[in-house]
């Protein structure tokens, strides 16, 4: 059986929806790294390429010529795999390829996959071509993250468009409240998943409550006003570490210009609005604001579990879970292995989406994570008790 | 009711105790602080006191006169809670007080407690009472690893003197077979535990084996002689860049001389027991080791579903968990609110206890956290699958 | 007096020569800072521009409307005097202003200078004109150095183009002797020089010899492969500390591949040179190589006492003084002021020119400086005895 | 011709007046290392003893049995001529040896030192041992400095005892007036002097006039007072960041207290000295003091020349000279040669002497160095102009 005309045309529209993602962008944007969690745009769209070129291209289609040797080196985010080079690089130093080059790149493996996909027919590319997309879907949020990162780094706070960040609640507060009892965890279906939304198993949940509504700028600044940063009993012991040493006072993107609260959106500097969800939080702030609130983070259990009881889809939610493996979680072989398995440290769960995810990119099981202390996400709150 | 002649004489026991710890010790051991995890023995002793002094004395003894009111600085652990001071202090330059001025004000506080204990009759005071005592336990394991730390980084290796670390391994080593379902959670007495341990509650676990046996020195001669230590995929990527930075190869306190497998003990420098579990491996090692022997870690409620199936007691056992709160948990109030809740981000849960643990100061409900890069205690691995 | 055609023609061809030092780049290579160091060829093509604007035009032209008010924020080098400000910024992550923009900027500025600076007639205005251009022709020489650092720490080393950096040493070697006596130091013409070579002044040198060659490749690369960087006692406590922690043991762009040595110059990665001076290496490593030879480095009086017998201006010549202010310095009133005297401590005093200094911007009096560790520069050795 | 008398008792005193600095101490205090600069003073009883075993007893008195083979590792300085170790190791871990032990190796040293020095005749052994009472000379100049920052640095802030260390300046104000001209430089005598002191030699100096007292407490202060800390244009670059990185806003040891400033002395914290020559500033403050006044720092050269026209001894006065070989300076040979010369860069030469710096071992042509941003020695400012 060959290759679904469905995949195929997905296939064109997701690496179409990555350049558009992009075009907004000046030349001189693609290739700034302005901290380490953040890489530059140029190296997203290389990056994204590689995949199939390795994957596919090099593995599946007879007589295929690399597009340029030296770009597995430079494209390649397993490092750990390289064998002896002249120079190591930082993405952030790499003004060659050229944005044209990077595009031409995009170009010459696109077209080659387009030709040569309809004749491929097996499982194992069908699957890796689906991991492919997802891949780069994930990647098409981390662009719109990075770009808001590079930009909103930079002093003239240039803006980058139209984007529909900050949506009105328009709720109104409710608990959901949720009984004790066993629950069924994990992604049941036969369409695609991760590896780390599997197996789907049973947990046991006692009684709780969960908030409808993601917790607002307004709620937050009461928070930030109130002098939750510097009340060290709210916060986790690393937390208010990182408080201490990053003089933090509120969340990322938040300028307080002549006594007012403004916060830098993809659209450029605009006043705080009050009624959006507050975002850009890391988790030790989640948590700070949960504790001043009397409340707590809900597990990832009792999100999934709850979902179809309120909306998501705004922000990523932080839980207070743990990001660890679902019981009989087993690393895929080969490079691929590594996609997920090796963070299962020190990294907490977010669950829902955020306005940067990319369409048909989310679902009621999916396990997002970060670091507790990174907050260049969309990231958002909600409440348990 | 007055305090029970039971825990008036537990007090006399636990302190006496800690002493006869550090007895081995010359003056010049008790003030060194080699790395940051490792207190002076001379601040675990200084700092134990002030809690019975802080807690206890100056909140129910009329007319108590502090020993010495610098002291409550010196050996408080909460720095967050401190007025202005002329100096921040280090642990490690705190020659002053000296050692047997240290001594003074235990024995001090002692005879002071010795004499108002019988007469004081509260419920409150019971209760800070245990938990001072527990606290105490818990620093005399801290002295007992900081010794060695101290003792074993000293170029000279000297012996700290007879100390039954290592025992040799005596069951065969057996699978024991568990099934799927709901188990309880939880400490349920009424005798003392950490407010970690509550509240008691349910979990579901899906059918799981878990080992009778500690793996041994031998078994993980054979992962570091394999290259356990060069094969990235078996790591975490944090564990990976752990591995990489410090360049380890082995456990710590392992010693290749001529050839030869050694290892620092408390006896001082001695032949590896290859019958011995293997000690002294961080969460990261543990994980790699069972990843390379095909199995995993249990999670802390597989262990304590299970720990009356197997021998445990010789070392702190790694489990997958991350150290999290139970549901329904809530801080106490006041100073001893930060004992426990703001550690409960970024550590993995260890359960059982070690040679090193007190007397009666362990039981299967236990959970002990660590980041899981440490491992200068007595750290061990039992595997499940 | 109004001021010279000869000024206004300098001003025209010193900016001209800076954008042609730019020609071959891509707009991607502009905005790269991949260390402290070095600055990206848009900050300085922006910088010197900022300088002229700052200085003469906001100060003498009657109604001068700034370019872009924000740009004095971002091409300023002296962020001390700063006011508030929304975001600090490093260099590296300047992608906005655009290229284009600083382009813009510059040929706004040069027409409005080029108007008005015929009308304008002032002794100070000259004179700040002349160290602006001397200030811009030291960033032309700094644009080569930068573009070559960039250039050559991209994994695909690129090509920047024709550079005639790597001439032949076409004297026979010969030691020169000088007289015990006193020497008169310092600059004396009345052309322009930096303050810094002021005042003219007498100092007494014992007698010596100085080669009339700069050290070869040749002669460095006996010195590599004789274990020149395995020889603490060659070095300085602080130089060898430098060699361990960063791994050296060779100049800054030697690349051994395949057995045999290889230099990245502008025009790519060539065969190693070895009748050219050797060059990129740092202080530590010229006085390690001089100890290693059995002589010395010259200190800067010896150097200028000697330069009419000696041919130079193919590379800074590492000397063994300290940056040090000569008898009776001042530093300059104003932001002016901060040129030179801050820097005097804990620098070496380079001289002579290398093949990337500017036409016209040499002089035997000329002193360099940079800090002992520094290589990126085109910086060679002259042995004393 | 043998060892003199007068060397032979010189010796025992020498080794006799370091015990007695130390005599004060609690066992506690010897293990002390708070800052990588500060040593504690029981390394430098074992490394000046182990000097006089390394280079005399082993090298000339036959069957002598070392009193301990682990000593050479822990109380040599060279490492980097060290062998293979099991372990590396900080000298603020070392706990062992203890006191008493290095004490008995002092006693087991100075005896075999004394019964045989007799007999010993060469010039070589002479010229060893004068520079091994020297060396201990030296460090009796750090433990007192070494002591004073570990007590000084202890929260209790305990007295060492009673120490002349702040003597009111008798003199009144004047400038001494010098002529331009030759001057002659360096050791010429035939007693012992140091190889940095050498070759004696000739320097030509601009008329200039220098201050016949040391900086005093009092106008240091009023620098402090006018924001002398906060001004940036009086600082050198490197000098402003070691201000706003350690946020220092007064010399070391002063403390602010109820509005008063006091000092603490190795008597205890008390009221600041205003008669007192300043101490405990680093050469970034001594310099920015002189900017500060309208006046500046001599040289070492102008210092010797007018030494004898005013009284120095009670601080080390920091010279506007960078620490640079004398002209024909040659490292001696051997282990002795890495005593100076590796040290030639990036330092400052101090001139003069200190209330701490041991009997006879001050002369005119001394040459003491330290890095700018030291401040822990007895360091002052004298200005001249």
């Amino acid at each position: 059986m060959s290759i679904t005309k469905t995949l195929i045309s997905n296939f064109t529209k997701v690496r179409q929806r990555t350049e558009s993602i992009c075009a907004p962008l000046e030349k001189e944007d693609y290739a700034i790294q302005p901290t380490e969690d953040v890489s530059p745009p140029k190296w997203h769209l290389g990056h994204t390429t590689w995949f199939f070129e390795q994957f596919i291209l090099v593995q599946y289609v007879e007589d295929y010529q690399v597009f340029n040797k030296e770009f597995s080196f430079i494209f390649n985010s397993y490092y750990e795999k390289l064998g002896e080079r002249i120079l190591r690089t930082d993405r952030g130093n790499l003004s060659r390829p050229t944005v044209d080059e990077v595009y031409a790149y995009r170009k010459y493996v696109d077209e080659i996959m387009e030709q040569h996909l309809p004749a491929l027919s097996c499982d194992e590319i069908e699957n890796i071509l689906t991991i492919g997309l997802n891949h780069e879907e994930q990647h098409q949020e981390l662009l719109i993250t990075d770009i808001k990162y590079i930009l909103g780094h930079n002093p003239l706070l240039p803006s980058y468009g139209y984007f529909k960040a900050h949506l009105p609640i328009e709720e109104n507060e409710e608990w959901v409240q949720m009984k004790r009892g066993q629950y069924d965890i994990g992604f049941r279906g036969d369409t695609f998943c991760y590896d780390n939304e599997l197996n789907p198993h049973t947990v046991f949940i006692e009684e709780y409550a969960i908030r409808n509504t993601l917790v607002s700028n307004q709620e937050y600044l009461v928070f930030v006003e109130n002098g939750g940063y510097q009340k060290f009993d709210l916060w986790h012991s690393e937390g208010w570490d990182w408080v201490q040493k990053n003089e933090n006072k509120s969340p990322m993107y938040w300028h307080k210009l002549n006594g007012k609260w403004n916060h830098y959106t993809l659209e450029g500097l605009q006043e705080l609005d009050l009624n959006a969800p507050v975002t850009h939080i890391n988790y030790f702030e989640a948590f700070a604001f949960a504790q001043w609130a009397g409340h707590r983070l809900p597990t990832e259990f009792e999100w999934e579990a709850a979902n179809q009881q309120f909306k998501w889809g705004q922000c990523w939610e932080w839980t207070e879970s743990a990001y660890l493996p679902y019981p009989g979680y087993k690393k895929p072989d080969g490079a691929l292995g590594e996609y997920n398995g090796k963070f299962m440290v020190n990294q907490k769960v977010l669950r829902g989406a955020s306005v940067a995810t990319s369409p048909s990119h989310s679902r009621s099981t999916y396990r997002n994570f970060f670091q507790p202390h990174l907050r260049w996400q969309y990231t958002g709150i909600r409440l348990a008790k």
